[in-house]
């Protein structure tokens, strides 16, 4: 892509009206804008590494049998009713609104019950068992405050994933792969460093949940955690009792701030008895089903990447999820300059083209730092009389010279 | 894909609360699940047909310049106040609801607010001009009767592209870009002999602005057509004075029953100017943005698509948005059915296996008519003992006999 023909543009400050770093920088190159606080909208660079993220989601899901579907949004209100959850005093982050023909509506903050009751469309026998249908789909949360950026949403894209199963045996197999499943999503992300199995309060039909929470300054939550083993729990639940039942010690818990990225839930059959969803076993005897939800938030991914991985410059996106793998930033209008790019297109090398004509070269460098692609490509006389073109991996200091065919070599084998 | 895998299932009966076609087919073939009137879920099958006609609008929308973008629902009333459409006598199908935070919000049914304040931002000078971001978004309308299935939603999926440009005639080149490009898409999706250009009102800013109306007995719309010169009026324009400047004869027209499938409309400086959005001309001048905005319907459409590609078996999806292009049906359980399963699937074919046991014959046929896939390749041991597979269009009532080569020769050029 030529950045001429981009319509955003880099701003000169970050947002005065933002106080995290991923909304100020997100916005000040323009990945994003922002219609209110916690609700912002997605300009084309920022669309891509969103797709990126979901995209590698995706994957992952559909290699552990993850059926994608689409939800809506809009909620009517008996389903909610039956599970007990439409009431404010329970659910405190409903937007309501209403029909015109009558009738109070929400607006989808999870998906448990509506897709409860269509199931039993499709279950009938223990046969029809175990499934994994999920979603990436807007959520609507009326939070009282939403000062993190993409951190905290009250419009957000959410991927939930919901298991049902037989009994608690085949759920309890699908949790353990559901949860390596995100270990391979947060590795792709490179966060799997970075991000704890936790040990949450499981609800009412476990003893508990399991949140993955990623290290980082910007999060809101607090674990503690046992790096030797890498297992963390919740701050929620962190007594004498449950660090002894985890053969955990006291002592080598270390207190640290993070940001939940990913949840997993097992709802046993809370919403199933809720909303009468039965299967018939072997023996012809009904049997409730049971259930699973697994949450991971790809905006919310979003803006803790660009709380990890940024500078005092700007974004440095992992490669993964980088718009584009490749910077391509020329000094002067020359013909090596389109003919660099033309090949690194025609090798299928994803990379936009700073051919901007009349903009400074520390202009160039800056927008190309607050960018963070993964790799920037210098076409310059210099350069050229050095031999072909700079490159440089967006955090190195130093570029190196490589020729035109080296070049297409190395981003051949980057891709 | 496995049929034994797919969660979903076809249901005996067409739902009895619905009065469209399309609504009853698509949730009998199990391919959406309603939610409430005008609102639904799109289940794995479905959402496979939507993406794909999202897929055929993105490509034809990036070719003309297009850039995507992913705007949010939620709606500050500000923006929408300055430009007079918050005012439900205004604008009579908004969901409103409100921030618990204080405040009241809306939720978007279409976006030229919000995009026009955020391209504050990035609009300059002249040399900023034009461009056309767009996005595949979820609407809200808050229409009071919702009985055509997918064909009026009260949520549903929108391509909303809208343009910037320095004056009316940068403007009208694009208009006739655009104009050609969704006559590209009506064509990839079998619509094109259907779909006539319908001069419509054209409100403040022009004298029409245009339609595309697509013949059918389940639309709202009447126009009056002239099939000879493939245009149409639409009816609340339908005047002497407006058959005569046309250069049409009333003898000529004949009064059909149509569908909406997209609109553009210039917009010219309406909302710029409410907006304040301007730019600097080559003289240093302030000058107002020009805008127009485009839109097409890719749920709509998958509804109409079912209207009028249908039988009284079921289904009859154009090949461009089938869910697969083969619908592989093993009548017993035999390792043929299951080595060209894998072949088919090797060679990158798109293949549904109906790979269910204890399932008559006709249960199998009637299921495939009913998904409507564009082929149907039986494997039995009466086909076997014929030299191959038996294959047939959907459409088609004569199956004929390919070994395995031709077969799989055949689908790689229908691909």
């Amino acid at each position: 892509m030529k950045q001429s023909k981009l319509f955003t543009k880099t701003q000169k400050n970050s947002p005065a009206d933002e106080e995290s770093k991923n909304a100020k920088l997100l916005i000040q190159a323009g990945y994003i804008s922002k219609e209110m606080a916690g609700v912002y909208s997605f300009l084309p660079l920022g669309l891509i590494v969103l797709e990126k993220i979901n995209k590698i989601i995706k994957e992952e899901m559909e290699k552990i049998g993850g059926q994608e579907i689409l939800m809506s949004a809009l909620q009517c209100h008996d389903v909610w009713q039956e599970s007990g959850r439409w009431d404010d005093k329970v659910v405190d982050v409903w937007f309501k609104t209403f029909l015109k023909s009558g009738g109070e509506l929400g607006l989808g903050f999870s998906h448990e019950e509506p897709l409860t009751k269509n199931m039993k469309n499709f279950i009938c026998s223990y046969k029809d068992l175990p499934f994994y249908p999920y979603q990436i789909q807007t959520k609507f949360r009326n939070e009282k405050r939403a000062k993190s950026g993409l951190m905290r949403g009250r419009e957000f894209l959410m991927k939930d994933l919901y298991s049902f199963s037989k009994d608690e045996k085949e759920h309890n197999d699908f949790y353990e792969k559901i949860s390596e499943a995100y270990f391979k999503i947060f590795e792709r992300l490179d966060l799997k460093d970075l991000t704890y199995k936790t040990f949450a309060d499981g609800g009412s039909f476990s003893k508990y949940s399991h949140e993955f929470q990623t290290e980082s300054d910007a999060g809101e939550d607090i674990v503690y955690l046992d790096r030797e083993k890498k297992i963390a729990i919740n701050q929620e639940v962190y007594t004498d009792e449950v660090i002894e039942d985890l053969g955990l010690k006291k002592e080598n818990l270390e207190k640290v701030k993070t940001a939940e990225t990913g949840n997993i839930f097992t709802l046993g059959t809370k919403f199933s008895d809720a909303l009468n969803l039965k299967y018939k076993d072997e023996k012809g005897e009904d049997k409730s089903v049971f259930m699973g939800s697994y949450g991971i938030g790809p905006s919310r991914i979003m803006g803790l990447l660009v709380e990890i991985f940024s500078d005092e410059k700007g974004i440095v996106w992992p490669k993964s999820v980088s718009p584009f793998l490749v910077h391509l930033v020329s000094l002067e209008k020359n013909e090596e300059a389109e003919k660099i790019y033309q090949k690194l297109k025609e090798n299928n090398i994803e990379v936009l083209f700073d051919d901007r004509e009349k903009i400074s070269a520390g202009e160039k460098f800056s927008d190309s730092d607050l960018l963070g692609i993964s790799y920037r490509v210098i076409v310059s006389e210099k350069s050229l009389n050095s031999g072909g073109f700079e490159v440089k991996k967006r955090e190195e200091k130093e570029a190196k010279i490589l020729s035109e065919k080296n070049l297409l070599d190395f981003f051949i084998s980057e891709k």
